[in-house]
């Protein structure tokens, strides 16, 4: 199924799923079915797996009733990110594709060498904006504003010591964040500055939950800047995989329904080109998952 | 004031505040007042600033009836962290205080040379222990479990692009978090898996509200191992100070009323000495600065 956070005229954010070009409105549709759902996605998370086949069963045995008044056409909404207000720091992965780890050793001050476990930073939940908001670029901190487009993983149980073959059973679904990075804000080799500021974290424009999207390794990830492609990889790529990295960070900190994990970008982003190329004001930075949707975020200077 | 989050009994998690060794139940109180005021301290937090001297006032002007049935010795109730689940990762400072810049040079991989910017990490929600639980050796996970009692800033008001000046407006409180970090468990110069693992972030006992804490640069921190003292310096020679700090993270990252900062350790930790110190299961920690009050955690085998 296709979840979304969306905004209609004048309401406050609320949960959606996608379903033939309309955005059904989850609350609402159950209470026209006499089920209460939640209206937020959290909410929805926190009911557990069961929720998304349960929900599933109830749209396709549904009554063309309970749609009237319950849902409208996708174009009509404002897609808010998925998860607006996440409950903790994003966990990033950082150098996870192989090509990507040969361009950073080479303009930045990374190591050439494959991590032996997965380098794990964090984003604050201040950082996540929608797939259509501005992005921030302030000249007095950064000339170095970089994308790095990557598949995040949503959490949808708690997770403690969780073994690899068991850890796609915690995934509740997967979506697309842009772990923006002001190149030149790092500090003593710390990345949260340089990737933790105001809307550095593009989310959404939707979660797909597992049932569509079964192997999260044959996804292809696609980034443009004004149109022009910078990174286009497959994550079948990935160093460490959906189910290494749910292992290897609930072996020491547990995982949460709502957690997000972003798993690393693939090569092609700016401070890796020659010459190295940055996002100015007025570019138009795209973020594209096949199967999951494209982010259009403008770069806007504060 | 003092302000604690107490348990009573079976009782949920409340907010108290500290007068004449007693733990007033602050919404209870508030009650018997004819007030309505929160029961937990995030939600006092959100109240602002102005609520700090309201209560204080009402305190002052009691009533001896709002006492009774709203009150409790402090030995009969268990403190737990005073903000039990932060609403994000906790802020962390590293190398903040000269001389232990000098000592983790020798010892571990950062450099010797002071940093000209903070050096910010972050510590997941998931971390947070009372000043009374246990810290987890996984001894699977590391052979290097070391201390780092640390002064905690707990912010008050959204705070963006705040000026030094005026940064001190911004705290609500002081508390104590000792960053507990896992030496071995570095990865790629990132900290957050040697820093960030489930009780990790010893919080407490009290928050103590600026109005008793004037001067947040002369404070005496100190550390105890088996009753053995192992770290012991004022807060004054901080580099970075706590209005630098929040001016500093808040030109990039906007930040929350119930955020904290955990601003750096003095020199004295475990990895630091000739020959290197670290905890095992059955070690019991003291973290103390003086007028806020002391944690007590025992390290258990998981």
């Amino acid at each position: 199924m296709r979840f979304v956070t969306y905004r209609n005229n004048q309401d406050a954010a609320r949960l959606g799923m996608v379903e033939d070009g309309l955005v059904i409105d989850v609350a609402r549709f159950g209470a026209a079915a006499g089920v209460t759902l939640p209206d937020s996605m959290l909410g929805f998370i926190d009911l557990g797996p069961t929720a998304i086949e349960f929900l599933k069963d109830l749209y396709i045995n549904r009554n063309a009733a309970w749609l009237i008044g319950t849902s409208m056409p996708l174009g009509n909404v404002t897609l808010l990110a998925p998860i607006p207000r996440p409950r903790k720091n994003i966990f990033g992965i950082g150098l996870n594709y192989t090509d990507h780890i040969a361009e950073s050793a080479k303009s930045l001050d990374t190591s050439a060498e494959l991590p032996k476990q997965p380098v794990i930073f964090s984003k604050p939940p201040t950082a996540v904006i929608s797939g259509s908001d501005p992005i921030r670029h302030n000249k007095a901190m950064t000339q170095q504003l970089d994308w790095e487009t990557e598949l995040a993983v949503v959490i949808g149980k708690t997770a403690r010591n969780v073994s690899k073959d068991d850890a796609l059973d915690y995934v509740f679904g997967y979506t697309i964040i842009n772990d923006i990075s002001a190149r030149d804000c790092r500090r003593s080799g710390q990345w949260i500055v340089s990737k933790g500021q105001d809307s550095f974290a593009p989310m959404g424009p939707a979660i797909v939950t597992t049932d569509d999207i079964p192997d999260p390794h044959d996804l292809m990830i696609t980034t443009r800047v004004n149109g022009v492609e910078k990174q286009h990889c497959s994550t079948s790529f990935m160093l460490f995989k959906v189910h290494d990295l749910i292992a290897d960070i609930s072996a020491v900190m547990t995982l949460e329904p709502g957690d997000i994990i972003a798993t690393g970008t693939p090569a092609g982003v700016g401070a890796g080109r020659t010459p190295q190329e940055f996002m100015w004001p007025g570019d138009v930075l795209e973020s594209e998952i096949h199967g999951i949707g494209t982010l259009r975020n403008p770069i806007v200077a504060v």
